[in-house]
């Protein structure tokens, strides 16, 4: 398909344009102070999908943020993919240690992107992989080489736990009725190793809340005679870890998907260099639950990582206060098998179970998803490979990943259906971070690939 | 000496109407948003010491706020009073936990309070406390009953540590010579049992920074890999007790004085009512070290309490990151030949050393002071003893409070006098809490009974 080729490079500048527009607005679905510029970005997805070819689009109002659905179907008969992605981003805090600022994009050259990156929240994850499918479209219809029926369905709360979309997607079964799901909100393993994402993790994300004496208290008066919660909270939070780093709550293994010897030797013939993984960190040792590798913690292991705590005083100076609450965020990532809400509930058990006489403890659930596994003979993983076999000349490599689209499986379970994550971004873009960014080559290189995916799984659909 | 009480009554209204134009002023040392504010409430105090009688006084710089002196000298060859006080405050934070704004002064019935008390930051500690002391020197001085010189020493970084007095002191001993000190900063058990107290534990107050990876990660794609600074910083926390609440730090206990069973059964004849503190902070369980008893806790013992940790995602809703760094401010109260600069190294050398390879771990010391005690057979408790016993028609109990006024000690080092210790704030007070209050009795009883402390104290050092 050279003359998609061609259609980037003459059109790539505008490309680039097009997705710095949408990262400059801060749709960001956690905090409400945000909510117009959310609902904006609603807005402009419908308009860039009309723009790219769709012949209908329309906002779908939710419980909470709008979906944003669009079609093209061009043949009943043939096969439809159904996109998704997410037009929400997380936080951009802490903001100081941004180099420019997460609204304002620029392009900077790096290290690993010497033809630039985009510099900006959500570039990444996900408005920019996102765009890229967007973009493919534009491409397909321009050129007049649309071979199959598209979806979208795009939606603003992925980063507070997609809240709406299960209530949508039940609500919708016909017309999001598809083929195939496909997503770009993961990564590849490298600009010269592409991968497809076969495995996710799920998530339980929980708040919890220790409460100690009804006021702050002077810790000299007090300091010694009553439960401080902060030290209560740390006593019960480094509980969860036992000296191995196996997590202590009980339960918590007993689904857990075991691999074979032959699984895990397979997964370590992905190239991974430890002391480049720690360069990149600017870290003297990895951590991690004792009998595995860096690469098996963080994919086919649950884990159990605090993601956020507070207390007391915080702010300059000192203030000898016994607090008279202690908060922190604590998340799990489950792998295949384990159920979120019931890990949810073993936690919330376990924790309240700890909690010295002296306090009290709330736990209150945010969210969670399962996890989830594509196996690599269904005809999507093979179309997506062959596509990354033309646009990149190798073979993608099958990796699990150790993050989580709790959606996935719920789209199994709904439409029926398998999803191909086909991730563009790496590891060390930084999303989630300060300083998120894509590369420019990156980005490009999706929009190139996107279409042959569309081209392979309509052949191999007739088959 | 009738008249006294007299003068009180016929001029208690402006009294407490002088505190609450006082204490409108934020003087927070803390945080230096409030500087102007600490920096006027120095001249105030200047004002209300010439009104009050001194014949001279002076804002002296230093190199942090400054210190306020006074003096009123009669007769050289007479006892000389140095009064000291602090006029800053402790951050009003939570405000959100204020009945009534922490800088606008109203007076409210409590239960403790019937006669109403002054609810505002500082109204206990220390502006109210400390201006009794200024009122005291207004009625000796119109009622022509000021028995030995007085001086003012009222400093304005008490909160933070005193950094700047003990500059102040060694440098000016000669201005401060005295024959006693004379501190309201402290409380007594409860209105109808009179208290002094006797003993002050010292502080070590220091920050800790652990830091894991070099930027904030996604706790999906990283978690369970790398060391989560948070979880790391919980564990290292929560690894300074025991099981029996012992504090691990090696040699923490070295020096710690140990009462015999007599002194301590001595403390227990104090009223205490284990149900009425439980209720009063609304707590089922007391906690604390093994085989102490709560007011021994709180007193004789030292110990190690959490007042404030923070890191990661702290905001509305749900962010998945792993911190690139976790903090905690971390206080010990320690009891007398504790050396805090000694207790300030121990922490430093463990908390450092039990630091994963996987972290980096920064200490930083804030500040801190040594405990104190005052023996009974010294002339000025007994002359306090005795105008307790005038003003309240009972005797005083000695009692070690589990607060510290790390300059106590600095005082005896270059002033070579003890230090006496005339509380007339109650622990339910609030004081660094939000709501902190002192009763309208409290502080016109204190006003009251300063004077016959001058008294007695004359007497006394004649004899």
């Amino acid at each position: 398909m050279q003359n998609i080729n061609t259609y980037v490079q003459e059109h790539k500048d505008r490309f680039i344009n097009e997705l710095i527009e949408l990262l400059k607005i801060p749709s960001v679905s956690a905090d409400t102070a945000y909510k117009d510029d959310v609902i904006k970005t609603a807005a402009e997805i419908q308009k860039s999908l009309l723009a790219a070819g769709c012949d209908h689009v329309e906002i779908c109002e939710t419980p909470g943020y709008p979906i944003v659905y669009g079609e093209k179907i061009i043949d009943t008969n043939l096969p439809t993919v159904l996109v998704y992605g997410h037009y929400d981003v997380q936080p951009p805090d802490p903001i100081d240690l941004w180099d420019s600022p997460p609204f304002e994009p620029v392009i900077k050259k790096t290290e690993i992107h010497p033809e630039g990156a985009i510099f900006a929240r959500g570039s990444c994850d996900d408005k920019g992989q996102m765009y890229m499918h967007v973009k493919a479209l534009e491409i397909m219809t321009k050129t007049g080489q649309l071979p199959c029926n598209v979806k979208f369905m795009i939606e603003g709360e992925e980063e507070v736990g997609s809240k709406s979309l299960g209530w949508f997607v039940e609500r919708n079964q016909e017309k999001l009725a598809n083929d195939v799901i496909l997503i770009s909100d993961t990564g590849m393993i490298a600009k010269d190793v592409p991968s497809i994402t076969t495995g996710l993790r799920g998530l339980s994300y929980v708040e919890v809340e220790v409460t100690g004496p009804n006021r702050d208290l002077h810790s000299g008066l007090y300091g010694g005679a009553v439960a401080n919660p902060i030290n209560i909270l740390t006593k019960m939070i480094a509980s969860l870890h036992d000296e191995k780093n196996h997590i202590t709550i009980p339960g918590f293994y007993d689904k857990v998907e075991n691999l074979s010897n032959e699984e895990r030797a397979e997964m370590a013939k992905a190239p991974f260099s430890l002391d480049a993984y720690k360069k990149s960190l600017d870290i003297n040792a990895v951590y991690g639950e004792d009998g595995y590798t860096t690469n098996e913690r963080n994919s086919i292991r649950p884990t159990l990582d605090v993601n956020g705590i507070w207390g007391g005083y915080t702010g300059e100076g000192a203030k000898t206060v016994i607090a008279s609450k202690a908060y922190a965020k604590i998340s799990m990532r489950l792998v295949p098998n384990q159920d979120w809400e019931e890990i949810t509930q073993l936690f919330k058990k376990h924790f309240e179970s700890i909690a010295p006489e002296a306090v009290t403890v709330k736990v209150t659930p945010h969210h969670g998803g399962q996890g989830y596994v594509t196996p690599i003979d269904n005809i999507g993983y093979q179309a997506a490979s062959k596509a990354y076999q033309d646009s990149f000349g190798k073979t993608p490599i099958p990796q699990r990943s150790g993050g989580s689209i709790p959606i996935v499986s719920l789209f199994e379970k709904e439409l029926k259906s398998k999803t191909i994550l086909m991730g563009f971004g790496l590891d060390s873009d930084a999303i989630h971070s300060p300083n998120e960014h894509f590369g420019v080559w990156n980005y490009l290189k999706g929009i190139e690939t996107i279409p042959l995916f569309y081209k392979y799984f309509t052949e191999l659909s007739k088959s």
